[in-house]
């Protein structure tokens, strides 16, 4: 049984992980016969938002504890996951992978990445170990594996396509549901909320990536 | 197209809307070709549970700004809503429904049930609109719709089966993988997490649910 990681952001599309694709990503693998490990860095938030207003809130929050919502509370804490554990890894989209695991929606190709799951993904990345990623977290893959000639995608949003080209990467441009392979570094990425229509259009690409990591992993 | 109320209590298993619950009837209801009107009512939360430890947290959060997590941002506040906007009614579970929407886990038979929810279902019920609940909200149901003689599951629980019983109405044992239909009253449940071993064994019931609500509205 193939032992796939899923690295949270908190809880919540705004300020963490986007829930549906945290929550397909999940129901795939299940669907796959993966066994799941599910992480995410205990620090706290860059900043809560009311998800009606989109304006900020006067409190703080946890994004280890709050991806724990998403987890049903079977969560780990990613500094105590070393990649001898798992056999691929894939990261959920949401602002959480750009706020609060990198600074990328602060600081674009000059962002910082969170030290524990960019050690994670090198480690993974050397073993050759399969790599999926969601929505804008091609872009904190192409920040933690930058100037390797990955080729990635985030849909076609320019902005963000540059920046990964600027940190030494490639950008396919892909519709939401579909995915881009770069088998040579057996990474697997995929548009969902940063160009889908829908659910069901973000879970088309959700269920073909988990299904290509799956493989992946069973034909290494 | 079926227009399709999916009412939250929050996000997060322990003291809101189950988000596995709530995302997997989203995304049948998209690939089923239903329009969603998601609600929840604007009212503060019982408590805020830390889903790491299950303990209390010395904070407060609001049902409908949480809720609007799992919306995306996309909610209407329930006070808002008339029923002859709607075709159906689906209830995701979670502790929030029995925490929230309810008294129901503190109160078990004798529950308080929100006002504007409670009104909801009522002119559903009237209007022979159907209505799906999930996981524990089919209790809920049966202290709105107390005396009916409605048949229901939320698995196989006994005292939540006797609360049932007690509020007027009838409990059918079931798995998380199926569902159980009250033609006459136009009434589906399914267990989800009452007793699901997994995303993907719930995930069975809530597809079979949503279809089963979406062919009973063309139907009519």
């Amino acid at each position: 049984m193939a032992r796939i990681g899923v690295v949270l952001s908190g809880c919540g599309f705004l300020d963490g992980a986007e829930i549906y694709e945290s929550t397909l990503t999940l129901f795939f693998l299940d669907q796959a016969g993966a066994d799941v490990v599910i992480m995410a860095p205990d620090i706290d938030q860059h900043h809560v938002i009311n998800h009606i207003t989109q304006e900020e809130m006067p409190e703080s929050r946890n994004v280890l504890v709050e991806s724990a919502r998403i987890a049903r509370g079977n969560i780990t804490d990613i500094a105590k996951i070393d990649a001898s554990e798992l056999d691929a890894l894939i990261m959920p989209g949401g602002f959480g992978a750009a706020k609060n695991l990198s600074s990328l929606a602060f600081d674009g190709p000059g962002a910082s990445v969170n030290c524990e799951l960019s050690a994670l993904i090198k480690d993974m990345h050397k073993a050759k170990k399969p790599i999926g990623a969601i929505c804008i977290s091609p872009a904190v893959l192409s920040k933690i594996l930058a100037d390797h000639g990955i080729t990635l995608t985030i849909g076609s949003d320019s902005d963000t396509a540059s920046a990964i080209k600027t940190m030494g990467n490639r950008h396919k441009d892909s519709s939401a549901d579909n995915i881009v392979v770069d088998e040579k570094n057996r990474i697997v990425t995929t548009a969902a909320y940063m160009c889908a229509a829908s659910i069901g259009e973000a879970g088309l690409g959700i269920e073909k990536l988990v299904n290509h990591i799956v493989t992946m992993v069973d034909s290494h």
